[in-house]
């Protein structure tokens, strides 16, 4: 069973929730754990996608209260750690798709990669380091090549976490 | 659905084994989560009552790498957290019911009850304050009573968090 | 130089208030820096008796501002982490002095107590383990032995974390 | 006091090392506290300049032992949070410089930018977003004008956390 993380903005345009949508069902199809913030937006629209195709999502909340999760979630958990719960989300994945996506969203994608776990991008960032740009984000051009890279990039060994 | 945390310690006694086997397979016959550490001990025993009986498990890891869970989760959550995950595990729980246990155990009864939430113990810590005999954790008999109380508890108003 | 942890609640009495103050000053003028939780009660009389002796004072908050701490903290982080920032106090003091207290001091024994600090409690919680009373807590029947006893403990060869 | 976070990578090279070294002072030279993740390559040599100057410098540690911290922070915090300190790093600096940096550094970079704190860049991390270019961080040609800059994004108003 892989968990994969889908991470993206609390609030997006309906086009990009399409994307999350997409990749939420894709995930669910393949028999993927799905994990997110559990909130709106491309949380919520990948929650809703996965629902559909009978797969399982769980949310990791910032908040106090579990009732603050998307409707989506087949479990809600509320951390209460504010932000730092954005580390056990990267933590918890095998491996991670990007839709999209806003600060919260980058530190995120920082937090995987620099704990070893593949990230795939759909229309996320773009990130360039001081030696030129950077090829840690797997770019995909479409909701079912995000879903297909996720799962072959979880099946391969990984260099160690940096 | 009623979120069910057990918590008690990574090595127990056979006796305390069968406690909390008895705890999780109760849970999962009322149709409770159980949130647990998933690791040994009374987690995995919890974890394996609760399987057995068809529930959902979910483990909240201390460490990086979700295969260092029990064989009986449904999710094993990596957290990284370290022993930070014990907030996450009383904060994610609607009721927590304590299995004999160590200081690990007893922070999770301090941070439930500081957080609002309802303990239930089974052969676990007695605590006393300067001012007394302390009630915050109410005393169970017998794994069906800790179960029941628990489920009883979930269910009331609860004041606010202190 | 020591690190040491005063831990007890945000509302106290003006006798506990006395003794708090009372341990903050006999930190500083033995050189150790005080960490507490950065809020008022405990917290707040124990900065001010370490920072009337020149001591230095660390917050560690669980909130999102860092102007939420008493007007005695040297220095003030605000950790964002709730509840859970109680672990990061445990983790990042030598030893600890519990004066009084409620649930959240709770947490921070057995909290520290699993990570292999020592505690000194001064009227704070009894806690008694299913095999009867437990001697993790080192009891101090004044401010004056509270602080001997916490540096007398900080040099101790300490067993393996539990 | 301002509270500046400066955050880079473990290993750099001496370059950037001068770099940091010479924003550590700039800093301390402004009375600034400096907050860094405590650890060797950037954190140190920023350590370094800041106490040359007679600063302070707080380090918020990964780890679980305050040893672990380079040999230059007034204040060696051990969190035992693992990564998920970058966001108490964040959350605890006023305003952050980054300078060179892996992906810790760009985690902590979204983090911050996600908390409202202003970010300054000293050749890191160019991050565009699916809409284009992004002004979340602003760019410093050297090290005098990342401070300086630093301390006059400190006292502006800012708009509320996203």
């Amino acid at each position: 069973m892989v968990y994969v993380g889908v991470i993206g903005a609390g609030l997006c345009s309906s086009e990009v929730s399409g994307w999350a949508e997409a990749v939420g069902a894709g995930i669910a199809r393949r028999q993927g754990v799905l994990i997110c913030g559990g909130m709106g937006g491309v949380m919520e629209a990948a929650a809703r996608g996965a629902r559909r195709e009978g797969g399982l999502v769980v949310g990791v909340l910032p908040g106090n209260d579990r009732k603050e999760g998307n409707p989506y979630l087949s479990l809600s958990l509320a951390t209460g750690l504010g932000d730092a719960r954005n580390a056990v989300i990267a933590r918890a994945s095998d491996v991670l798709i990007a839709i999209d996506g806003g600060y919260g969203t980058l530190s995120e994608i920082g937090l995987a990669l620099k704990m070893g776990r593949p990230v795939i991008g759909l229309g996320t960032w773009r990130i360039e380091s001081s030696k030129g740009p950077d090829g840690g984000i797997i770019a995909a051009a479409d909701p079912e090549e995000a879903v297909a890279l996720a799962f072959r990039e979880a099946g391969r060994i990984r260099p160690l976490e940096r």
